[in-house]
């Protein structure tokens, strides 16, 4: 039970504690949790003796405090609940709570390495059907291992950044701006802790590296993307935006109540891919232009994050503080589930009605917001608004 | 003409003045320049008011000067010129120069994005050939854009790093050491200045942009990378270790003697595409335990450094100072011109004597040292050892 006003019951409760970074009117930096509606200002709380952890949150980022490592994530985490559940502090903290109103969120991290992945058997059947009708729904490799490639870290943005349609290359000398504009709704998992080259991080030690979860929406530009694609993956179809939710929640703040079930696999995988099945059982919700159009359920997905963790690194690749890793699209059985335009309107064949106009791909001025929820945590959201290509 | 012992004449001659990051017995990173066989001591020099940077090159790398961009580039070349060209200097330069056998090389800056592309006509048709017999040697598109895609920015290493043969898929529920690792021979180019999210850099800005070269070898795991790479490109086939020269070759060094033809495109290309034509005329050398097995000619690159640079970000991307592209596998015409083992032993079935013995793929222990020349500039060498699998 927190004393800050109008925090009880939210998604954003004392049991959250989603870290981020804000910036008010003097144009500075601080690190923040926040908590209801009010961002609690980290930097000035370690500046004034209320916190320890080592200065990281005096830093105008988490990086060093992703670093730190999860006994200082966990004594951090148990002095804001003293701070923000024992009414005794109040009058020191009060002050350091800043209304979101009066902040803009930044983004909260620099992203060291990003990696999506393509865990979701919906969605990688769905796109097969779409892309290659008549053939095996899946590639032979899919139930093996989880596919994944490297993203552009530099084009990670924070929520509500303006997505710019992208122009390219459509086809055969065909440049223009992106006709087939999309999202995907996934899942990001942060890296605090870094490993050594060379040796491998086994799926058991997931908590030991990985701080917390984000949403992601990962813009992807399906007409740049089909004619680029062949045969090193996606390039400038998915490089120019991807959007990622303000608050970071930490592993911490998921209860036993937010896993369940990962989905049994078949056949069964290799040794270092043999998890413990545990899902987080997070309820994603897409809405364009404000209608709801899908639901994505995150249990759904084939492929764990632990088991992620376990893949990108089998090779001997080393993570670092801030790599970023994403779920890739989530999508459940039903048409109502999916995590990309291009599922729902069955690549583009089947338009979808969003407040009375019939839309197929994005459009300019068009909004996504994605939300996710598992028992009372609220995932910071992911929101983004499409501006006209620029040339 | 320098004053420095021993450096005229030879590929660290006083026009050429590449940087790195060495570090003594003291343990210090120390930004310098090479120049014949010693290392001059930046950080030292700049401490000493001998040179200007903003104190840029008292930092242990050299991200900050990277950051600074041309005209700042261009000044300190030009103290450099003058420090180590007039004898008058001799009294207060020699004391910082450290002899190269004294101090290490470390990796010289903080790899932002990496991109790697595909830009060899010959390379993507012997693939070609290799993997899809029968079939048209080049995909639909490889004419008509610089294939690309992202690498892992964390694995990249300098020159000497040992490379650990990595484990992984090999095919359907076969796990073990790759029995295929190869090398990729290319050129690297190292992004100063940054650009804006939204603003495609046009090629004519390429000087505007990019601070130097390296050579680049990019590892690969074939058996890994083949099981793995549908439908979204290599992963943890590449992932695990790129090897970067130790010193960054800048532009300003290459006169225009160092620039040739690049070869005409059929096709013609976009607008945005359209360069100049301008081919730096290196020529690489691929050392296999120390017995020359091939010498590919980088002017022969289809795509060149300009183009690539156009394409990444003609989506709207934008550039990160320590951003690396790197050219793709660079392969002449013959045989014996090409920067991958896959394509010297043609998939492993025509076998190559390296020291008396028949090699395909590499054996643990086997060094690889890739050389790179235009008129009398020598790029750092990239050399690498290979260790046995860990798992």
């Amino acid at each position: 039970m927190t004393w800050v006003p109008g925090a009880t019951g939210g998604g954003y409760d004392l049991n959250h504690l989603p870290y981020g970074v804000v910036v008010g009117s003097d144009g500075q930096a601080r690190c923040a949790v926040r908590i209801g509606d009010f961002a609690f200002d980290l930097g000035a709380a370690e500046a004034a003796g209320l916190i320890l952890a080592g200065d990281s949150l005096r830093a105008p980022n988490l990086d060093a405090f992703l670093a730190l490592g999860p006994a200082h994530w966990s004594a951090v985490r148990a002095r804001l609940t003293e701070l923000l559940g024992d009414p005794a502090h109040r009058a020191e903290v009060e002050p350091l709570l800043l209304p979101l109103a009066t902040v803009a969120n930044v983004l909260a991290w620099t992203v060291a390495d990003y990696v999506d992945f393509y865990s979701s058997e919906n969605h990688a059947s769905n796109v097969g059907q779409i892309f290659r009708p008549g053939q095996a729904a899946l590639l032979p490799n899919w139930k093996h291992l989880p596919i994944g490639y490297h993203g552009r870290a530099g084009t990670v943005v924070v929520s509500g950044t303006p997505v710019v349609r992208p122009s390219g290359q459509r086809a055969a000398g065909d440049f223009g701006p992106c006709r087939r504009l999309d999202i995907e709704a996934e899942v990001g998992f942060v890296v605090g802790v870094g490993s050594t080259l060379g040796e491998p991080v086994p799926w058991q030690r997931f908590a030991d590296h990985v701080f917390g979860v984000v949403l992601v929406n990962d813009w992807s530009a399906r007409d740049i993307q089909a004619w680029e694609y062949q045969p090193l993956g996606p390039f400038l179809g998915k490089s120019f935006a991807t959007s990622v939710s303000a608050w970071i929640t930490p592993l911490a703040a998921f209860g036993e109540q937010a896993w369940t079930a990962a989905p049994v696999q078949d056949p069964p995988v290799l040794p270092y891919l043999d998890d413990d099945r545990r899902a987080l059982d997070l309820a994603i919700t897409v809405e364009w232009n404000e209608t709801t159009v899908a639901s994505p359920p995150f249990r759904t997905m084939y492929w764990t994050p632990a088991q992620q963790l376990a893949h990108l690194t089998v090779n001997g690749a080393n993570l670092r503080t801030g790599d970023l890793f994403a779920s890739g699209t989530v999508s459940g059985p039903e048409r109502d589930q999916v995590g990309s335009f291009l599922e729902l309107t069955w690549g583009g064949k089947e338009p979808v009605l969003v407040k009375g106009e019939e839309r197929a791909f994005l459009a300019d001025g068009d909004t996504v917001v994605l939300r996710a929820r598992v028992a009372d945590i609220e995932l910071g959201v992911v929101a983004g608004t499409v501006f006209p290509a620029q040339i």
